[in-house]
């Protein structure tokens, strides 16, 4: 198994996770539960952060896409990075969190003039444009409020096939994103943005797509960057003095997934910004990288207690747990694949092949197919690994259930940061117009 | 275009639903916007019911996982329906509606002890035991509760292929769902039921799937589970009384979907089970059927704002929607089509071909590609068809997005039964441990 962070098998045989047996942790708050382990969380942070701070002037900014809440934000505050938001909600969270604004990067293929105005208003430090319609849009809203020298990026799709999975590959041409590189859309927009009066065009944006493990794909982005870097000296004498790469660094998930580190990803994008920097001539831009998976994926564990069983004969036994793609979509939306034990039988063999159902009602709803387990029995608490990233984030009331919580442990200590949904949350916003009671 | 229910286009070639404006809905209440024809509605109920009720003794029930709130449960009970609940949720929330529980049939394969006690207390008419372990779970429970006469149906696994996408389909035999019918674990579950003291067995289930155009597959089970009947009562003596055949019937989505009618559904299922019950010489259950998209789905239309576009020269012109995955995941989740058109060009000729993209930070977050629009401009109210089922029901908070709100829409009036969501509900649960303050 494929232990991160403060995780360990305790003397009892349980899993143990920021110092608390996981069986208390569900007995305590329930399940399903988002265990968050603090210290796995903390020390990415501080990898990630040092692996590119060693290389030069360099910003990490964490996608709060993956996971976005007060206290995970207050966490990635207090070592030093920055945040992308992409969305008023995710500005707003933020906000409330006390995160340091002008480090706050709001992406997006169509933001709203509500969001920008939001935006601008609590004044986070870059937006980044995705294309010609917002350019002019964030122009005109900035000249209405009159606000001078908010400071913008242009997200650039620079046509690389990250080799992953078609609905996370965002670098490609064909993409609703951004302004493409090959036909001149790109220059054209940095020149557009270069004349507007209300924005400095701080920097330039581009993402290939998540879940990457070969560091090919990043080397050759930043490559294709900087040589558009050298391109708009050439063409227009301005120099690009900030220059984002997106995210998109693989995590294990999976037996077979072997994914890169901080410090190779850092060292492969440093080098070949400088070498580029070096060979074109031009002045080596700031770096900025978007963590999100990476940072938040593998402190997460999901707790579930497993509940019927049903074995077909000659074909599969099926368990079923308390959750299921209300609180993890990603099996039904990508077909991912998860590792899992049993969290009281932790040091006990996998000898039995099962097929874990999640309890909603819909055939696909499946959180992991053959896996081997220790004879799980109703009761028995499953944890489900590398559930930080996108679960509580795309999480539903599908099938009406209220969403699970999520606590943070460290040290011996856990603490709630996400509330556990009441049935009375659920019907919370329903409205019986009069002529109906 | 595949109008339904009360949609026409107005004299000024606006889409008007329920005799209101579609452009004002947006205006007045926002986008994205759910719209409920709420006599579309009524007439779905009325329809489906005659439909069943024509034919000899039925009962439609109302597969509330597809929309579920309080209002729509109050007009699906004032037309006579039962309700197919799946979930202690689903159950809260038609006791809240006050739903008349003896019509209720508690599904789902991993119902928790809570949710079975809180079905009891609330005395739904039938819960739907799914396997051996469940059905011994729910013994205990009554014994220890001193229940008695608690009726159940047993889900049976038909083993038929009902020709639909691989998520939806659940009658063949590997799945997570109920007794197998061709192993013999059904006859062995039915004479287990028989033997529990404090439950009766009342009737049998199954479902083969969700949206079906051919009606041969609901024939070919109903005969299957007339079989089934048939050697029950020859093996063990006992008369089924109740058959639910479950739901599945397909609706109209795009271009080449070609669904069937509840009247001939209806004809199709209690032909077949009359048929069979002469045949066989066995007395004819009353028939139950679960039809949920088929009331739902096309009474829902999603209103959105249209915002930014991008051309990508030589190979498509993308807009973008102020929503997206987080309001309807199924394009992403299963690659469903949606009709669309421009609200308030109702009227105008669809000459401009695009691509509609969701706002949510990822490539996969499409609604449709490849559609015809009459020129689409920002602050176009888009109008997406048939999204009653499974929009709302899937809905998530992805990018920290606030949830839409529902108006149910009249004979000109306008109400809200779902309130939108606000950034304040999104940070609502969130909590700050006191060492992070």
């Amino acid at each position: 198994m494929h232990y991160t962070g403060t995780m360990r098998i305790s003397d009892k045989g349980h899993l143990e996770i920021g110092g608390i047996d996981s069986v208390d942790l569900a007995k305590k708050f329930g399940t399903p539960l988002w265990v968050i382990d603090e210290n796995g969380l903390r020390d990415n942070c501080r990898r990630v952060k040092n692996a590119f701070d060693s290389h030069g002037d360099a910003l990490v900014i964490y996608a709060s896409k993956t996971l976005s809440n007060m206290a995970i934000l207050k966490i990635v505050a207090s070592h030093g990075l920055g945040l992308d938001v992409v969305s008023g909600g995710e500005i707003y969270t933020a906000h409330k969190a006390g995160f340091p604004m002008e480090k706050v990067f709001f992406h997006g293929n169509n933001k709203s003039v509500e969001e920008l105005i939001l935006a601008l208003t609590v004044n986070v430090g870059r937006i980044v444009i995705d294309n010609f319609y917002e350019l002019n849009l964030l122009e005109e809203i900035c000249e209405k409020l009159n606000i001078h020298g908010q400071e913008v990026y242009l997200r650039i799709t620079p046509g690389v096939d990250a080799h992953t999975h078609d609905f996370v590959k965002t670098g490609l041409i064909d993409s609703k994103f951004g302004f493409t590189l090959t036909d001149g859309q790109a220059l054209k927009g940095v020149k557009t943005a270069l004349e507007k009066e209300h924005l400095i065009l701080a920097g330039l944006h581009c993402h290939i797509g998540s879940q990457i493990f070969t560091l090919e794909p990043f080397q050759h982005t930043a490559a294709i960057m900087m040589k558009f870097l050298y391109d708009i000296k050439q063409d227009l004498g301005f120099e690009i003095r900030e220059l984002d790469l997106g995210g998109g660094l693989g995590i294990y998930y999976f037996a077979g997934d072997e994914p890169s580190t901080y410090e190779k990803w850092a060292e492969t994008i440093m080098n070949e910004v400088a070498k580029q920097a070096l060979e074109l001539g031009i002045t080596k831009p700031k770096v900025i990288v978007e963590p999100g998976r990476s940072i938040a994926g593998p402190v997460g564990t999901t707790l579930y207690t497993v509940g019927s069983h049903k074995v077909v004969e000659g074909i599969r036994k099926y368990i079923a747990v308390d959750g299921g793609m209300a609180d993890n979509p990603r099996p039904a939306l990508y077909g991912s694949k998860y590792s899992a034990i049993i969290a009281n039988k932790a040091n006990q063999t996998a000898d039995e092949l099962v097929s874990v159902a999640g309890k909603c009602c819909e055939s696909g709803d499946m959180l992991a197919w053959n896996v081997n387990l220790p004879q799980p029995e109703a009761g028995d608490i499953l944890a489900v690994f590398a559930t930080g990233a996108y679960n509580y984030s795309m999480s539903s009331n599908y099938n009406r259930l209220p969403r699970p919580a999520m606590v943070l442990v460290a040290d011996g200590q856990a603490d709630v940061i996400v509330a556990r949904e009441s049935y009375d949350d659920i019907i919370r916003n329903d409205r019986l117009p009069a002529r109906l009671e």
